[in-house]
């Protein structure tokens, strides 16, 4: 007779622990979305929420800030990431993990790549965010196409006088990589 | 017998307009590598600056910032564009143009798109920072996979309860669009 006993007692323990893991996911993606909903009725700002977690402890969390604070990368994202780089006194934030209340633009898209964050929980999406007028996807669009062929013009001189910076970084002793 | 004088006075002014403007674009752009080549040389950060012009006047400039202030955002353009925004008191820069000592990487490039700044000159490709080791060139990469391909996890949950928020901002008579 095949003992059941330790293998129920296993997936008992997996059950719970995977319940535990979406009450966490949710604590913390519920924290955005108020974040998103106060920012709102505070007349703050757009309505989007952030908030970035370390191995289940709450690290930072902030509002768009853009039209409050005058800082068009003030982006909820954004801003949670620089919170919580001056709370962990660190510009690497490998190891934590972000909730947002919107799929990121990007802008903080790139911003979560550079901080190095592990994984992106978000709700809404970017077309939820074109259809009340926030239109990143035109970002998306010009970022694939060609230099010449983007809305925004982008015209490039003085490489030669630029490169002996990036011989000078290669070589320096004191450098800082990041 | 055909009058050439207004015609080579028109062509002497045009050749004159567009030569000071060069001048204007040179001496701006070598601000900009200036400040690349003292981050460099004082160990403050990464080889990079970046100045905000608006009718031939500076606004602002910085160079890179991150390990200096530990905030992985802070690259020389956004710097830049936050030190602007302070200054004109504005999210919209509108009217003003940036000079980067290098091509701007996704998250820069989204700073510089939500700014609405008008040109962007850049001196060094992203091609040259890749070869000293900064490598935009996987964020644009994974910008252009589809979510579920993407090397950084992103999962979606909750957007029921994210999206009454959405609704919120649509029917405020309080908002500031931006």
């Amino acid at each position: 007779m095949v003992n059941l006993k330790p293998r129920l007692y296993g997936w008992g323990f997996l059950i719970l622990l995977t319940m535990s893991t979406l009450k966490e996911h949710q604590k913390f993606m519920r924290m955005a979305i108020r974040l998103s909903e106060k920012n709102v009725a505070d007349a703050k700002g757009g309505p989007f929420g952030a908030v970035i977690v370390k191995a289940g402890k709450l690290i930072a969390k902030s509002a768009n800030k853009v039209t409050l604070t005058n800082d068009p990368t003030a982006h909820a994202e954004v801003s949670a990431i620089r919170l919580a780089c001056k709370k962990l006194q660190t510009f690497d934030l490998s190891g934590c993990v972000i909730y947002t209340s919107c799929e990121p633009c990007p802008m903080c898209l790139g911003a979560i790549y550079w901080a190095r964050l592990d994984t992106i929980y978000y709700a809404n999406t970017k077309t939820d965010a074109a259809a009340i007028g926030f239109d990143d996807q035109f970002i998306y669009e010009e970022l694939e196409l060609k230099m010449e062929q983007r809305k925004l013009p982008i015209i490039q001189l003085m490489r030669n006088e630029a490169l002996p910076a990036f011989k000078q970084w290669e070589l320096s002793p004191m450098k800082i990589d990041y």
